[in-house]
């Protein structure tokens, strides 16, 4: 079994590690529009070689598109072009949009769309590691739509790095998406801008930094080519959250303001449920 | 050595333990309201013996005040009644307001502000644990207004634990807490409450959560009974920064709503700084 996997980043990176280690494939073809990153993988033993891109997708039986979810969209319109029997995936974080992208293509039933849910904060192929897929969860979109031996390769593929697998309509994944993942980083980006624009008017404000301060702006690490498309390609959903997010503070502030804490109290309780709510899934 | 330990819960708990095992002394008298806790804390073998407040500070050489903010004010001026030669310190997020309430108290020398930088986000006697100090900052407040011996003895409890300690005014503490851990907490709760209100909508929206969406909801896991009185007495610095957040927060709204992506990567890219101040401390 031959992979092209093309974008050497983070998530390409560390399939093409889990790819070959678990055995799912002999050869990994390495694509990047970057060629610093396509030398970089090599380097680093990530994929065995680096073909063009038509070439690549005519010589191999699997496509994995990891490249950010706008180039997606025009990477798969070429990748289709060279397509026969070969299947093809994508990892975006947002689906809907990619997948009404190939609505009228002719190779519609060749594409899975799936969303493998893991990442750091980190970036590019020297951000790729072994292992992080295991346990996890990845989302397969609109599977109706694919040829059953093309969702078969691509549910065994996953299967073999450690990930469930669930199965989601595209427009109700961006929606869970924009929830429980887009808006933490959009709160972690927020919050480190807040802090870092006092910094100018108080010298060592992150000496007192602590694991808890560290642990919500994590995300705020993130690479902003990576994100700066989701947020777009999921704007309306994006955009509800943020505002009910917007209210709760508003919320919290004014009973911290009028000092209703019993009411506060109460909240803070509520949100509590969030442990047992992780826990229990 | 015997150490007085008033309020057996995360922190009490803990420091308990460090203390003897780093041989800073020899028994630790446990205090606490709550008989629950203090049975626990026995049972756990957190302290070598339960004692009354007042005849647990006569007989002990140091007093570690290790209830929330809003009992550290009470507690500190009953402690204070018993005190002559005793130490007396405490391990509050906040300070100016405890520091306050000690400004004309006839045995203010004896008693060192500090405020222990570690904690998780579980409370009570079974969340203790050994070694969570260590390498961690410890904020001391006016040292000055504290006898040297006081100060001395303090010091040295702290870097027996393995604290690194910092000297600051109480004021200039709170405004820096605010900042780097208070408004943590907040965004964590009132990010919890925003996903919690919309799983009433859809079903099974927690099966999307990756490690990312964890990372920002741990610290609303965190006990009111600790942060509603912190987040009180730290009111009027905490508003500010909630304010500036809501502020930095529609900012990103309003340039995502308006297709300004160019003007939101520069907000993003600025963010990702967070990244080397954290790591340049």
């Amino acid at each position: 079994m031959t992979v092209t996997i093309i974008g050497l980043g983070l998530i390409g990176g560390s399939m093409a590690l889990d790819l070959r280690n678990s055995g799912f494939c002999d050869t990994v073809i390495g694509v990047d529009s970057n060629k610093g990153h396509e030398k970089s993988a090599l380097a680093l033993n990530l994929v065995n070689k680096i073909l063009p891109l038509e070439e690549a997708v005519r010589n191999c039986d699997l496509v994995i598109v990891a490249v950010p979810v706008d180039a997606t969209v025009l990477v798969l319109a070429e990748v289709m072009k060279f397509v026969d029997k070969q299947v093809v995936t994508d990892v975006g974080s947002t689906k809907e949009l990619i997948v009404n992208s190939l609505a009228m293509n002719k190779n519609r039933g060749r594409f899975v769309a799936a969303h493998p849910i893991w990442g750091t904060e980190k970036s590019g192929p020297t951000a790729a590691l072994p292992g992080g897929f295991n346990n996890r969860l990845t989302v397969i979109c609109n599977k109706e739509e694919s040829d059953p031996d093309a969702l078969s390769l691509v549910e065994k593929m996953y299967k073999n790095i450690g990930m469930n697998i669930i199965y989601m309509d595209a427009l109700k994944h961006d929606i869970h998406a924009a929830y429980i993942s887009h808006i933490s980083h959009i709160t972690s980006f927020a919050l480190a801008l807040t802090v870092l624009e006092k910094e100018k008017e108080i010298e060592s404000i992150f000496q007192l930094a602590g694991a808890g301060f560290e642990s919500t702006v994590r995300l705020a690490k993130s690479n902003p080519d990576t994100w700066m498309p989701i947020f777009s390609q999921n704007k309306e959903n994006l955009l509800e959250v943020i505002d009910e997010h917007i209210l709760q503070l508003q919320n919290m502030k004014n009973l911290l303001e009028s000092g209703d804490y019993e009411a506060f109290h109460t909240l803070m309780k509520k949100a509590n449920q969030i442990g047992k709510v992780l826990e229990s899934r």
